[in-house]
């Protein structure tokens, strides 16, 4: 009866609404951090087609933040679609994914502000700052699969045992390629925008074969 | 047993889910852009009741785009009513149509604010920038009907071979839509916002034979 | 065969869900509004203590906006309950009446900013604005039975066909209510705020028999 | 038939979904109330690593607050998956429920704000602001087991009598914890920042028996 014996109560789908609320709710919130330009503001000059122009880095930083969000969603849902049931750690490690997931807003935010100012101390400092929160998003995503990995009566029957060391080996390269991106970052802020909607790309188009290989 | 092929997991409930919180707090967060104007700052002058009438663009914006943003979730459901099955392409398509639906409070914000100065090249830029957004969203349904049109199999079995073909020219019509309304933008900026209101009780009071047509 | 002539097919579940999202959105961005004290800023003087308890407008209104929101979603329920199919003209109208609701966190800000400055032009100003917006809540719930009234084939088989009358009856009920306290605002605004928060506990505790009348 | 002399219709289900949202909103929003700095503006100095590194608070602020709201959230799952029908009194007691825990937003940036500036009385006065918003969290739990413990028909058939006693002494334990807190904030505000850091790591990982106890 291993339903019955399970120590927290919380059924799957419910987890699934909060985390599909969270995702949701800090893709939409990137949008506040975009600023409207002022032009009418004394001491500032110059058209608004052109401030509108001057703010790419928002957009850019907006697009790739968001599109990071949609794929950890992705993820998440392909996670938890080979969990049967959640019990009390898989909860909280999913509350710590979820944590680092909606503060996301916050580094795109100071990627896009610094990304203004061109390549300097600062702007290099907002793209490692970027770089080290989405490598804390895809090591809660190695915690997870991690301890699933450990606790394999939380899967779903019909998951074969492979499969959770094959995630969690997934889950290493991402923390590895967001590790990549901190020189990347140090050399130049906008090459390491490039990459991480490079990388965002990657995923969407690419990333077939691996995917098949564990489905 | 075309459901075991699926290549991802991803049930339709599950991204109609997301899908639906991405728009509602799209909609929802279209009044934080609304701002409560400080008449006792030192520099200003007049009435509260003065400043909340000067402030009818705000208003008028966010009536426009909630109902615009009501309106692509009707389109929205009605286009996901007759998938059967999400893939990774329409998926990621459909990600691309909700970032730019979640983007939606920043240029009606932008709209709003030099609405407020009269008809000027800044507005004129406004709502130019607002068109061409609403005219991104309208390109992203022509995407999605263009990849259903092509893959008829993620269509629900009940669904009428030209069905896809009249919802891909449905949809080219609002990208021509917006299109048009740039001109009107060039010319002047109220007349691009009544334009939009326009466009949206058209689409809430008159499309019925359109939508016949198709259902 | 009254479910295959349905006009448009959006199930009663799904246009439940984006509401749902909308009013928790509305009442949680209430607090957005409620801004920390800066009692560092220079010019200004004071504890944060005392900072915070001048503040007391903000907290009251967001409870009283919280309440009137939680409310309202209670009714939406019980309206949309009794609805066994929603077509277009009634997904619209739910549309308009969620718009209002999305609004509510700006008048609910004006309200908190202009009573901290005592009984003047401005607070009375408005308090009679938050009514207004109140009293178009209430209108729009007006239109949803007025319509469902005339459209009795939308309610559910097991709705008996005074009920809508009953409903409309009482939705008219809370326009007069909102309409009184327009009065009152003009004569004290604080006397108003004092009066929403009493209209919402009568709400809470004394409609009991109002409820049953037509359950 | 005690399903069909339900005082009020709102199934436990639409109630969870509300709830869910609310919690999933006021846990994201939190992000908003970390601010980008900007070193670059006139009077400031020093880089964007400094300024990073200064805004700690801020980011265990948001850590604690994300915790106790995730923690919130699982133990208004674990309330409300014993409850088999929702009356009137239920809706609003969750809803005053949801009403603090949407406030938590506040409290949190208060904190953040004032602990930059070290220990003097505003700091103090913040970590009891913070400690007196939870206490009311805890407290709307003890209400709402303590209406349940009067109204064990709204249980489900297989809760055991015991079980809302059970339930509503762990309330008020949460009840107790943040009382004990205000000293704690009194003493040192970066203490009682630690104090509730450690009561949630506590929650998350010594409940255990506890939980064992009245499942």
């Amino acid at each position: 009866m291993p339903k019955q014996r399970a120590p927290i109560r919380m059924p799957r789908s419910r987890t699934e609404a909060f985390s599909d609320g969270v995702f949701a709710i800090a893709a939409t919130l990137l949008v506040v951090e975009v600023h409207v330009p002022d032009v009418h503001q004394p001491g500032l000059a110059g058209t608004l087609a052109h401030a509108l122009r001057e703010e790419w880095p928002s957009y850019a930083a907006y697009a790739v933040s968001f599109a990071v969000i949609g794929i950890m969603w992705v993820n998440h849902h392909a996670t938890f679609d080979r969990v049967a049931r959640v019990d009390r750690a898989l909860l909280f490690l999913n509350l710590l994914l979820l944590g680092v997931v909606a503060f996301i807003p916050f580094p795109t935010a100071v990627l896009a502000t610094y990304l203004r100012y061109g390549v300097d101390a600062d702007s290099r400092t907002a793209a490692v700052f970027y770089s080290l929160v989405m490598l804390a998003a895809a090591f809660a995503f190695v915690l997870c699969w991690s301890y699933l990995g450990r606790h394999q009566d939380l899967l779903r029957e019909d998951v074969e045992p492979h499969a959770a060391r094959v995630a969690l080996r997934r889950s290493w390269v991402g923390v590895a390629v967001y590790v990549v991106t901190i020189p990347v970052a140090l050399l130049n802020p906008y090459l390491a925008l490039a990459t991480y909607a490079g990388l965002a790309l990657f995923f969407v188009f690419a990333e077939r074969p691996a995917r098949d290989a564990d489905d």
